[in-house]
């Protein structure tokens, strides 16, 4: 087992026995009331986004490999929101999950080039704190090779990952990736993603690229075509949960031994408080009603698979 | 004229006399010798990245009607730097420029209402300083019409502005934008942005709507079928300069009446202290060669299109 991203994720998911990792998408809103401050401000709003996004990384941190924390919900509030987001990344890591940022950022290579610094790798000339970046980021592929190709090159240098979307799970979007005609635009962005990423030198001891891909699953059939197509890159799958898809409309996102894939859930675990059947057991006790829910994801992603043995 | 986007815009536009704007995209190792100091650390570095961007907004502002600033090259320095890009957008909105957030945010609608508050508006339950927020933003249109839908109800309400990806000028992303048989993406992407910007509540006094699109100009006639797919919508247009495209290839970007367009340059215009041609007049004044190769560039775009009188 080395250093690569694919390998310290399958080390994780191993130890954890569950491929399912939590989406932190606080929206202040919807926190728990007793963490809301009764005259709010921005800075008042970003403690108590903090303060729940660390009581999320707490009871989560021994129950999945890994949380994917969505950049959006941070920026929402100006550079007080960014500051936080770093300062989770270095709190998930000191509780030993990897990191999924995600940050879907994709722009032309001269750009992408000063991306990949802010949000995987550190510019030369200044060394910060390497824990507030993290581990792999989702790009937006749509730009080509070269929005991509400076992510990669970190990727692989550093031990990091990266996944591209390919096929997002809002169904709005499936105006975009499904126009085409003998062949969808989707599959089109997969090929893609197997040209930059199926190169040996990129891949881990367990097979796996350090380029994965953004797959939401739709019809089993489609998916597992993705599968084919994609035969050495690893999936982040958005949509369980209160985006709709369940367990086993997953399960043809894995591989056939049974790794290749993480399933993400933001909504149904980290809101679970709101949640009656969680509620009733728990109270008021929303990191408890977390814990519950997360639990439930954990074993109901294992019962379908869980990576395999090195 | 009333307080809408592309109102507004054009109101500029005519004001300085040409639809020139110049892109703020300061990397570190390329700033005047001068500004970077002995020793650098992150804050010495992000603080020199400020100097460098007020004196571009300074010199700019009497030459062309906006900037656009690019986001990446900011979030390079973490938060640090993404609080230098807020606070360069509320100077150039101090220098009357009007300010376009070069953030190319794309996401399911769900993360995309958030990122609007942090790019466009504001959240609803802490008021920030509504000159740090740019009048318009460049989007990622490719997760559909709910990622882009809460910046359309944004901009149509604050009299805000955005271009959506429909032809980038990043040679690498042909791969992406020419997939297609009998049509390519890029012209389904039009589409798109037609069907989401062409409502008549969308639209200024001018004609044009608030829902524009970035169009990198590559031959003159797929360029003009672009134009003509998009009668109501506004065109940024990169490219110009070091990416190598000319003003004449700049031409079917504007409607027949000479406006719906603004070209940027970004390197050509900022970087203009190390052009042999600049630095023999303007020796190491950095911001006196910026302003030459400014007044270069904004009458180059003039010669071809400034907008129509109303």
């Amino acid at each position: 087992m080395g250093d690569h991203y694919a390998d310290r994720l399958n080390a994780a998911i191993l130890a954890r026995r569950t491929a399912a990792i939590v989406g932190i998408d606080p929206v202040y809103d919807r926190l728990p009331a007793s963490l809301r401050p009764e005259v709010v401000d921005l800075p008042a709003a970003v403690a108590a986004i903090e303060t729940f996004g660390r009581g999320v990384i707490e009871v989560v941190a021994p129950l999945v490999p890994a949380v994917k924390i969505n950049s959006g919900f941070f920026e929402a509030f100006y550079e007080l929101g960014v500051a936080v987001y770093y300062r989770l990344v270095a709190y998930a890591h000191e509780r030993s999950l990897l990191v999924i940022g995600d940050v879907k950022r994709g722009d032309i290579g001269s750009t992408a080039r000063l991306y990949a610094c802010g949000h995987l790798a550190q510019p030369a000339f200044a060394e910060v704190d390497p824990t507030r970046l993290p581990d792999a980021v989702t790009l937006a592929g749509y730009l080509g090779e070269n929005a991509v190709g400076p992510f990669i090159e970190h990727a692989r240098a550093l031990g990091k990952g990266l996944y591209v979307l390919v096929r997002p799970s809002d169904p709005g979007a499936d105006a975009v990736h499904e126009f085409g005609e003998t062949r969808h635009f989707y599959e089109h962005m997969a090929e893609l993603v197997n040209e930059w990423g199926s190169d040996a030198a990129l891949r881990g001891v367990c097979g796996l690229s350090c380029v994965g891909a953004v797959v939401a699953p739709k019809d089993a059939a489609s998916t597992a075509r993705l599968r084919t197509a994609l035969p050495v890159t690893p999936f982040l799958v958005p949509g369980y949960g209160a985006q709709g898809a369940t367990a086993a409309a997953c399960r043809p996102c894995f591989r056939a031994g049974g790794d290749g894939a993480v399933i993400n859930a933001s909504r149904s675990v980290i809101y679970a408080f709101d949640n009656p059947r969680y509620r009733e057991r728990c109270g008021d006790d929303w990191q408890a009603a977390i814990a519950l829910a997360c639990r439930d994801f954990a074993a109901d992603v294992a019962q379908v698979a869980y990576g395999r043995e090195p």
